[in-house]
């Protein structure tokens, strides 16, 4: 396994790889890995001949008062990892390879990225856009995959790649999860054991609603009641936002289920912020 | 010369001709082609195997009460310039092509976009740098040349690249003048006779201040009064600014010349904005 440090020897790689015409295979990531992370290049693997991982825990999406600097970081532990996992590259640039002093381009997305966590997070959606722009541009890939837990994430880079015409496949990995159903992320690991206990009732509501939702329930407002009374009291966390929203177009539903529905949620507990989601299908 | 409609045929003959190791060059144009358009087209030539030109009258770069439907346009006279020039691909899309009804993804630039034409013209370089993009994507292309009429765009439009990290080297071309110095420009069409008649005092104003600056006039402020005594009267139009700035990041400089200037300057004449710019250098 290749690791590369540098901006201009990525693009260099990349752009020399799909010249041979191989096809690239691109999991972008913040690092911290774990096995949802590993599915993700499991998918990438079985449909491209090279997969280049990213781990840059980008700063332009994280807010003033967000966890930035408290974000987990172990760069040993994730090459093994990846060089486990069979991962081609490992592209891993400090931050001045990849953002100039005087940086000044962005990429704005201005109906999906509005609510959920855009609405939590303003200048989130904003930063991941950029930085996955950036990625893509410099590592040239066939196909991209996302895991889905950033339900509204995936959607918005979707539409990103729609729109801007950028010549990449995007796959989704499905949400892998804890024995106790916590959805894997790389921030589980600064939950004190309070919020800890706490954290399993996100999925428990979640698939509380999705139990109902097969037995025939179609009151949205009712589906939502579920959700609400299985969290019951989160503390010492506290709801961020419940939402339940058209699958496709993340604008708010009401009334009967008649399409797709996503349910998301978000919750703050002390320094960690986590979120889940599940879409109501037919 | 084949001339392409569909966004997706244009990027799949793209993707084809990179694969093959040919050398992309694009010439990006709102057409109504004229021989500044041209040169432009003889750059990309000596610089890449295989020319596309597009042809693309963007909406989003033009505000409410500006000439986009003004605009001149002339598909068969176009075309028949490309093809005597050697032009290999005429890239011209219909507006659905480019853009879906619900389009939500903007590129912005938060420095030197917001000075000159950016102060006069608020969202254009949210639409240019978004159009831009796109093509890139949809073109493909190693080498893309911009006249450097519009000098502004050409700084926005490299930071772009530098900071998205696009693989794509950015060429600026000359300024094409009419005989009586007048730049080229496919609104100058729009112009009426007593328009036309004072246009020539936009370049004229600023070969004065050029030949001030040649003899050893260094101080800024008596050479944008010389500009301003040149231009006069500028009846039936209008001085919108006139601006000296850094040339590289187009901050306003005052006092002594020290390094590069570029002096920029637009008129509003009667349903026509004009721009010219030279740059006083060492």
């Amino acid at each position: 396994m290749q690791i590369i440090r540098s901006a201009g020897e990525m693009q260099a790689w990349a752009l020399a790889r799909r010249g041979e015409g191989r096809r690239i295979g691109l999991v972008p990531t913040m690092g911290f890995l774990h096995e949802g992370h590993l599915s993700l290049v499991r998918i990438a693997k079985a449909q491209a001949d090279l997969v280049v991982l990213t781990l840059f825990v980008n700063p332009t999406q994280f807010g003033p008062n967000e966890d930035l600097e408290r974000y987990p970081r172990d760069f040993a532990r994730d090459a093994a990892l990846c060089e486990a996992e069979g991962v081609d590259v490992l592209f891993a640039p400090p931050n001045e390879e990849v953002y100039f002093a005087d940086h000044s381009v962005y990429l704005t997305e201005s109906q999906l990225s509005v609510g959920l966590c855009g609405g939590s997070r303003p200048v989130h959606f904003r930063g991941v856009l950029t930085v996955v722009a950036k990625l893509f541009l410099l590592t040239q890939p066939h196909v991209a995959v996302f895991g889905e837990k950033d339900a509204q994430q995936i959607r918005v880079i979707r539409r990103m790649v729609r729109d801007l015409n950028f010549p990449v496949e995007i796959v989704g990995g499905p949400i892998v999860r804890e024995a106790d159903g916590v959805a894997m992320s790389s921030r589980n690991k600064n939950l004190d054991a309070a919020s800890r206990a706490v954290a399993p009732r996100l999925s428990q509501a979640l698939f509380a609603a999705r139990d109902a939702f097969a037995a025939g329930e179609r009151d949205l407002e009712s589906l939502r009641g579920r959700v609400l009374e299985v969290l019951g009291d989160l503390t010492p966390g506290a709801l961020d936002y419940l939402e339940l929203v058209d699958d496709e177009t993340l604008m708010p539903v009401r009334g009967v289920w008649q399409r797709p529905v996503l349910m998301a949620l978000a919750v703050r507990f002390p320094g960690v912020r986590l979120i889940d989601n599940l879409t109501l299908k037919g």
